[in-house]
Parts: structure tokens; sequence; C-alpha cells
């Protein structure tokens, strides 16, 4: 999809709007060429003098949320508005009329399950194209309409969404300068929630699983200098679905500098996120005020 | 009530608990003496060492909030932690089959609007009788099952439940170290809101309308050393319902040193308390940690 087609597009339409914490957190609505339907998102912007163009830190949800489960219960307004930062948060599906669903309307799949890929099997193909969405159409939305220095992008996640800020992340090593999860899929090739995800979005298509894939894609040479994870050691799913440990293993076969955190106590739910929260976004402040090589 | 007759009542049932922010995030149920109705608040809970006691701050909520919204949105943890406090957050009213509600179910009477008051007329009388719920039955379990020092309590509510919080507070200025609101209703005799609640769970007894009106009560020489009140300027309720004004000069005839902070921009919403809730809680920290006039 061009940036032609998207700027065509209407304008997103503002939703509401709150003051909060010294900036406006907003909500928006467009009709999405990338997914065929509407799609909401917020956007937290804290203040800035006329001009200023601020970094901007994308997080991707998890399995069942929307836009709003961050929004809501993240915790993450005060920290950005110290340190100035721009943050994002799409939803985790196309939703609406004729988007088909999981047969079963299981949580773990179709509505609120995109896991950030372009399905190529019907019948889903048609409208999950949550990478597209994600890499270049929301984007491009957010360039035209915020206040955004685009050579300031990171990227973070939780769960579902700690999968997409890892993969979309290492895809896109000189676009995102900080990459962040927070209790992350890291190999859904080899467990529950991902092999069910990738047969029914990609079949059995295996090159499409491993790009998909931040094991993978780390064993299949993709670099980055550094990522950031926090994990609750009390997380139910931790050893049957997220297994960090082999992020871990990757990490260190291949020279990533990753800093893992495993919190005693802390389970898999946004009492754990809003927690560490404001940390992840000064560890991407501090890498998205560096100067870049170029600029040296 | 007796304490004795709380004692006697099984004890609460913890529903769920969250590590959060360096201490734990609960919820419990209990069957009430009180409403005669199973009744849910939640309890934050700060890391402590052995046999210490942490002062307490009760947060009362407005119109159709449970204990969950403020539990979810307030953003009171961190602050908490920091500051060593235990924050209790009750329900807004009775609820369960056979409690009866507004007629026509309206937002502002009946479930989730309990105005904090017992109502002495029919049908409400035997259930909404949250004054003696929060008053008497709440401390009491309270006190028998969480760290807590009772001598050293604060309260703070916003809207409905900062009405609330002031009538408490103002009610028992011994008991409760620091009284603070959200965008309170401050003079529910004179609004919409309070005269259709008042009406409704006192009839026309006037005496029990001053009994629960802030200003009526200050008028009737009730006397703190201070109050903070936050008050967004763009609250929709401002003019109609809140009036703020008048609290400002009962307070000021009274010599009662009332900080009342206009934020411009701010609505009614938890993105607005959100903001401003960790600079109440070092308030009612600073007022807490005094030591008292009988042990100086």
């Amino acid at each position: 999809m061009s940036e032609q087609a998207v700027l065509e597009q209407p304008q997103v339409e503002r939703v509401s709007a709150h003051r909060s914490h010294g900036g406006t957190q907003g909500v928006y609505r467009h009709s999405s060429v990338a997914t065929g339907t509407d799609m909401t998102f917020s956007v937290f912007v804290p203040d800035f003098t006329p001009g200023a163009k601020l970094p901007v830190v994308y997080y991707l949800s998890g399995l069942t949320c929307t836009h709003a489960n961050v929004t809501e219960k993240g915790g993450f307004r005060r920290a950005c508005a110290e340190l100035g930062l721009i943050l994002v948060a799409p939803d985790t599906s196309p939703r609406g009329e004729g988007v088909p669903d999981d047969p079963a309307a299981a949580y773990d799949f179709g509505l609120g399950a995109g896991f950030y890929v372009d399905a190529t099997e019907a019948p889903y193909a048609a409208n999950y194209r949550m990478w597209t969405y994600v890499t270049e159409e929301l984007p491009a939305l957010i360039a035209a309409n915020f206040p955004v220095d685009m050579m300031r992008q990171s990227i973070m996640g939780h769960s579902m969404g700690g999968h997409g800020a890892l993969t979309i992340g290492l895809s896109f090593p000189q676009r995102f300068k900080a990459i962040s999860a927070f209790s992350p899929i890291v190999a859904p090739s080899l467990v529950p929630w991902g092999h069910k995800a990738f047969s029914g979005y990609f079949g059995t298509d295996a090159s499409a699983w491993r790009r998909h894939d931040a094991v993978a894609l780390i064993e299949d040479g993709a670099r980055v200098p550094g990522l950031l994870v926090d994990q609750g050691a009390a997380d139910e799913f931790l050893e049957t679905q997220l297994r960090p440990d082999l992020l871990a293993a990757a990490c260190d076969s291949a020279g990533i500098d990753l800093e893992l955190n495993l919190r005693a106590g802390y389970d898999h739910s946004y009492y754990f996120i809003s927690t560490f929260m404001a940390a992840h976004l000064r560890w991407h402040a501090e890498r998205l005020n560096r100067p870049s090589a170029g600029q040296a």
C-alpha cells in the first residue's frame, strides 16, 4: 500500500479526548485500507511547544485487548509526559460485520487475536492484515496527524503484543530505536497460542512462520543492539506459552544484549505491566534521544 | 451495630490478589450486617515489615462506580507504595437480588448511588445503609483483617464519593487525619443529584439533609483544620451539581483552610483523578505521619 493511498483516506475521526497528566489522551477511528474495516486507536500527546516534533512509542496489546486496556490501565501517561513521548496503542485485530472470527469464537484466534501478521489463508486473508496495518498504514496516519518525529520511533508490547513488538522491531532495526516487551510470546511456532494462530493465518507455509517468530528471526540473522523484557515469575502462561528462556538463548548465541527481568510474584496482568511501564519508557527515551550515527 | 456483631461474621473472602508496584492489590467480599447484602471492596497493601501497622486511606467512589473503577484507573498504587499507605475502596451502594433500585433505573439514585447515607424511607431503608457501612462495619473489618494503624486513618473521594469523604470527615474530625476530594458534590441539598437522592432516601426530614451536606455541616459548626479539593475546570457538572464556590464560601466563613485547585482543561473522569492522585496521597501522608497532639 502506497503512502498516497493512505493520504487519500479521510482524516482520522476523534472519538474522545481527555486532559490527563499534562497532556491529551485521545481515541481515534478511521477507515483502514489495510484491513478493510474501521480501526480504532489511542494516542497520548504530552503538551509540547509549537513546532516541536516528539518521539513516538507504539504499544501493541495482547490477546482479547483493544486500545482501551492499556489506555485505561497501563499507567504510562505520567512517564510519557515527563519524558516527552507520544504513545500510540492500536487494536489487536480487525473487527466489525463480516470479519471472520475463530470458528468456536475462542479468545486466542480471530477477533482480538490478530497476532500482527498478514494472513494468507481463507477466510482470514481479506481482513487480518495487522502487519501491514501496524508497519505501514498506522505510522503514515500518525505522521500525518500528530506532532511526531518519525526519525525517533520505538515499539513495545505485551504478550501477543510483545511478540508483535519483537518481530516488527527485529524486522525494522533501523526504524525502531528501542524494542521492549512485557511477558512476550517469543517463539510462537513452538507454543500452543502461536501454533494455532499461524496454522490458521498461514497454513503450512514454514517461511511465513519463521518471519513472524522472534527466536527464529534471530536464528536467521536479525540483529538489534539490545532488547528489554520484563516477565512476571508468577505468570500462569510462563512455561507453556511465553518461554523467555528461548529468547535468552537466541540472544546469547547472537550477541544481542537482552535485559531480561524476572519479577517475583508478578502475574500476566496490567497490575504487573503498570508497575514496570515507567522503567520501560525511560529505557525507550534514553535510546530515542541519543543522537543517531548519521547525525554525529 | 456493635463491634461484636462484626467480629461474629465470617472472615472476608479474598476474590483476587495481584502483585503490583511492590505491594498487593486485593479484592474482597463479605456478608454485610449493615446492608444485608454481600459487599465487595478492594484493598492495596504495600509491602511492610512484619509487625508494622500502616496508615489507611479510604477512597469513596462516585455515581455508577464500584470498587473497580479506582482500582483499575485511579493510579494510586505507586504513590501508596512509596508513602506506605493502605488504600481501601468500597462499593457505592448495596447490590444484589431484592435490593430496590431507582424506579426508572436511573444512574443517579439506587444501585451505584448510595450517597453514603442511612436511608430512612421505604423501600430503601432496609439496605441503603452506606453511612453505617463506611463509618462502622468497614473500618472494623479492615482493622481485623489488615495491618492497619487505626489511629492513622484518612478519607478521600470523587464526586458523590467526595461528598461522602467531606461529610464523613467533617462528622469524625478526630478519626480522620486528612480529608480530600476530587470534584466533590459539596452541597447536595441545593443541587439536582443531591435533591433527588435525599428526597428518596430521607423524604422531607430537613435535619437529615443538613447532617449529610458538607456546606451545611460547616455552617452548623463542624470544624477541621484543612481540606484539599481538586476540581477540573472543564468538568461538565461543575456549575450544576458540584459548586465548589459554595464550599469555598463556607470554609472562608468558618476559618477552615481549604486548598481548592481549579485545574484548567480537566474534566470529571479518572483521566483527571489519576493526574492528581499522587499529590493528594502525599498531602494525606504528611498529615497521617504527623505526631498527634496527645503523643507530643
